[in-house]
């Protein structure tokens, strides 16, 4: 039989994950009719994953990718939502992040808050195949919604052509049959003028 | 080399599955700031499976359960969310959510439309473990948003106990170490007057 502390500390974690849905990301619906939020942007990625695992170079873990994909954001909770493209609050973002992760994972059972956070922690260091796809497609799908949307983020925030090459690199390495898709979305933009040249 | 089509359809999946954020519940946030959408429902019952799937009775396939929830709601982009206690709704709602069903999952390479299809299928079958895990936590979940938001769709639609027990039912044999906290969530709220005796 479940002890009634430790349900009672998962519902607690369950509910305090609830807030990951008020954290509001620049990028917009692909419909432009509002801002996404990180816990509807963490859902999308889960079935990405499902979807875009065949171009991927080697094998990974789906059931950890998920898993990656279903926490990662989950600091925002207390350290928000950091703009890409803000050079400024990129500075101290893992000291935020870190004590985030603390505290959010900490509501849970030990075991559990381990397990989990260790899963935020493989996101965040990038060294596994499983962390790189994650990532990955934390970079294309917002590229998408921007183009869906007929600018975004990009256009809202003046962001240049080379900011976005930058930004979604990883994709070129980890799933290169996307690739493609992703040259001919930034060379559309840019020569429509809504992503800047320089 | 992934073909261009293959990409091109994959990639129209994920848009078209965008629409699912703006499907809305009628259940509140726990903070009761606005009401629930259909995408970030999703997710969070894919975080549920990861902290909960201890209190099943047999062990199930996990890496199933958060498929299956991932897509579990993707017909209500054509079907809209059907109100748990709208009788009237609930009569055509198995229609309806399967033409939805072709038309949404149909838009993937055929080999990934049937195998999420199917994914929605055993959800909607409730034959296996892994779809009546997956079940109890979509009852669940509400539920704890019910709660928290201090009596959220029970208080606005005048939702009876008796109405609330039924619709918890699954999660009695399913995940019996919750059983408790939901039988005192509803007596709770029936004592307060926030959900109708008859």
């Amino acid at each position: 039989m479940a002890s009634e502390r430790r349900v009672s500390e998962q519902l607690a974690f369950l509910l305090e994950a609830d807030r990951l849905k008020s954290v509001l990301r620049r990028t917009p619906l692909a419909d432009d009719s509002r801002q996404e939020n990180s816990a509807e942007h963490s859902w999308h990625l889960v079935l990405a994953a499902l979807v875009l695992r065949e171009h991927l170079a080697e094998p990974c873990d789906l059931l950890a990718v998920m898993e990656m994909l279903a926490v990662h954001d989950l600091v925002e909770i207390d350290a928000g939502d950091t703009f890409a493209y803000d050079v400024k609050a990129q500075a101290d973002k893992a000291e935020r992040e870190g004590a985030a992760a603390e505290r959010v994972f900490g509501l849970l059972p030990p075991d559990q808050a381990e397990r989990l956070k260790a899963r935020w922690t493989e996101f965040e260091e990038q060294h596994t195949i499983d962390a790189r796809f994650a990532n990955a497609l934390d970079r294309l799908q917002p590229l998408l919604l921007n183009a869906a949307s007929g600018g975004g983020s990009w256009r809202a925030h003046h962001v240049t052509r080379a900011q976005v090459l930058a930004r979604v690199e990883p994709i070129r390495e980890t799933l290169p049959g996307l690739w493609p898709v992703v040259e001919r979305i930034v060379q559309e933009f840019t020569d429509k003028g809504l992503l800047r040249r320089t």
